[in-house]
């Protein structure tokens, strides 16, 4: 776990400000004892996406397992104005800060939709409120690429989809971590070394157009990078693609493949493949990269451009055409201790603002199939019964413990192969139109709404 | 440097795959001490954007300090089977890898534009190369984060903007080199607490819905709140603002501010400032929030909004509306030892491929001023003489150390004031027109571009 180390080792300060006032507020407010139940969901679907590919559950059970305060933070805290009327008790109780909690979540690699809850979390009220930020911020990203990388591995129809985004990641633990998401929603590879060596992701790499120009002449890059790498890559389109094919083929270079960065790929690799072919260069391999996206390998694909391997970087490690994922962590529920009855009475929440709604209740997603497809869902209050239909989230957390393995990487995307196996194909072609899956609330979940408006509009 | 201390211990791997296997073929080419002169730069500024704020530069000088491969990280590289052939020398001279060579480069803070270098390195090419990947990635994402909250911050027209978006970030890492990079361009604070704590910037934070609905009623949520927090901000928008604010004032609560989140942002802070003025609250302060961005800031403004903070998170921390800035690190040129002549030569490269050409040589930006304000620039050979203009680029490392102290985040966040003070209001204004800066070429760095371009074509 160690690529998220520095943020476990300040993981309590890895927050929005605002949860450490209203943790210091609800125990001046006597609710230490109180439980929350939090879900995190997607409240629309991000523009041209049809369902979303979760992913980063792994970091935040990290998170939860690890969270601590250290005294620094706590002594930073309090040189904070704001926290001046703050008791010495809650800072006391800070230093002792440890997870408790339970947590559901849908598993990584699953398909999900709208509305859905993709996490749930029950604990004292202070617990579920400062989990928030870091548990948003991880998952809102990982979910993004995935959901992003799905789309371009659809487009690319079996062709090898390599991740090559380091560089235009928003710095290098996006970069990391889009590794992850992407090799999650079926990448083959990466060019980060680090997520190679983090997660075991195969990496791969070719060759800069630096290496070349580092040289008097291209032919002799090519040759000195072969004599080395048998099984290398070679980047032709330092001065001019065609004229650097006839080079190596003039000069007789070996090579398992070439990679084109620039210009029109489809005429380029059509007449790049003729020119190998012809020379007996068969099992030389075309790989084309330079800002590709779903649409441009959809367009490659349609215009049968012999291309063996698609490397895709920009715009998958930012999800360049919608790069947010606007994942919200909502109070559905509070549980507070009756002594009277001597048990958890449970009160529902909800929120009512214009638009920005949402619903009550701790919740499980059920999925119906039929014929080897998803074909549709039904958002429950967790403790329906719903027949015919297999409930999305599972417990990972029950007391701020570990009461399941944890899948490894390799486990998550072939768990994710099989899911994506079951949506059908109208919901991955590429284009803007929205293909909408069929979501519904329960009754019982549709008539808890209607009393609490009720109850609010009064 | 402890925000990015989990990259610095694996830095050497924090890179493209590609980076070490060219590595290896510059060693066994017998290349290692050729030097080689990269630059980084923008090749067209971002749609919606007229300049560039430079930010990150410290994380790059942080890196090259650091930069070493660990025997675990050797042992890992040797792994591969594309390594094979690598000499065992390599890994020997990876183990003592260190970076020696020199950077120039443009202060955080400073305003650029297309096509003029912001870094410079000139180092032994296998050290000059490795550093790529790392170098763009904190560039080019804090650059563009710089850049965009430049822009929100000049619709806001002196209404302080504090940054609010860590949950919508990519990744916990992306959150607080954003709070960085939007401090330096001119945001009054942040949400995020390991920002403040890593870099001193003002923490700001309000309370969050969930914080209401966790009471049995608003009116409660906001008196135990002001009872510990009497400089807090009240979130209104949970059920009903205009309601939650008449509660307020029915229950006589004071308070420092409040916090729009949702509805019509202009309608609603007219309506509530009536309100609050009508009965006495004149010091009470709206603060509005809710996917701001600098087109909603600039009809906010028009339209006399009575806000006197914005909060903005999704749009700035994401640079949403083009979350990529394409900075690209090129040779510019190879100064290789000559016996004969008993000193280096320089020869000039530059890569021709349709669209993607490279300005040749080590450079320098001369930018010229007229009435306090900039001009036009001109990007020349670092040692041509230009008159009447400022050099932009600056040495900081000599043979791998640093040779002028670093300022601090104050520091360049002032420097940064001065710097935009400079540049017309017709660049800042928030709209989609571009309007260029003018930037030329030196007459001898066009004569070198045009016998280049003649070598190449014969």
């Amino acid at each position: 776990m160690s690529e998220l180390d520095q943020f476990y080792n300040n993981s309590s300060l890895s927050t929005d400000f605002y949860e450490l006032t209203m943790a210091s507020a609800y125990f001046s407010s006597h609710q230490t004892d109180k439980l929350a139940i939090f879900e995190m969901y997607v409240r629309r679907l991000p523009k041209n996406r049809n369902y979303l590919v979760v992913a980063g559950l792994k970091h935040v059970i990290d998170f939860l397992l690890n969270l601590k305060f250290k005294t620094e933070h706590i002594n930073f805290l309090k040189t904070h104005d704001i926290f001046k009327r703050s008791e010495e008790k809650f800072f006391d109780y800070l230093l002792n800060f440890k997870f408790t909690g339970n947590l559901w979540a849908v598993p990584e690699g699953s398909i999900i939709f709208a509305n859905e809850p993709i996490i749930r979390i029950e604990a004292p009220i202070i617990e579920a409120q400062i989990v928030e930020t870091f548990i948003l911020s991880v998952v809102n990203f990982q979910t993004l690429i995935a959901s992003k990388a799905s789309r371009i591995v659809n487009a690319s129809c079996g062709t090898p989809v390599i991740e090559f985004g380091f560089r235009r990641a928003h710095g290098p633990l996006a970069a990391l971590l889009a590794s992850r998401s992407s090799f999650i929603a079926g990448c083959l590879g990466t060019s980060n070394t680090l997520a190679s060596y983090e997660f075991g992701i195969p990496s791969n790499g070719t060759m800069a157009h630096s290496f070349i120009m580092s040289f008097e002449d291209e032919e002799s890059a090519f040759k000195e990078f072969i004599k080395i790498f048998p099984d290398g890559f070679l980047l032709v389109d330092t001065y001019d693609s065609i004229k650097a094919v006839k080079k190596i083929i003039q000069n007789k270079i070996k090579c398992k493949g070439l990679r084109l960065d620039s210009g029109d790929l489809v005429k380029l690799s059509k007449d790049i493949r003729k020119l190998l072919d012809d020379e007996g260069y068969y099992s030389t391999k075309i790989m084309a990269s330079g800002d590709l996206n779903e649409y441009i390998i959809t367009d490659l694909k349609n215009k049968k451009a012999p291309i063996d391997f698609f490397g895709v970087g920009t715009e998958l490690t930012t999800s360049r055409d919608e790069p947010v994922l606007n994942g919200i962590y909502k109070l559905v529920a509070i549980k507070q201790y009756s002594k009277t009855k001597n048990k958890y009475e449970i009160f529902y929440k909800m929120k009512t603002s214009i638009n920005k709604i949402s619903y009550p209740g701790p919740k499980q997603v059920f999925r119906f199939e039929k014929n080897n497809h998803i074909i549709k869902d039904i958002i429950a209050l967790e403790d329906e019964k719903i027949d015919n239909a297999t409930p999305l989230l599972f417990q990972y957390l029950k007391d701020g413990k570990l009461i399941q393995k944890l899948p490894t990487l390799f486990e998550i995307r072939k768990y994710h192969q099989k899911q994506i196996a079951l949506l059908s194909e109208r919901f991955k072609k590429i284009s803007n139109e929205k293909v909408e899956y069929p979501v519904f609330l329960s009754k019982k979940l549709k008539k808890i709404m209607k009393e609490l408006q009720k109850n609010e509009s009064t």
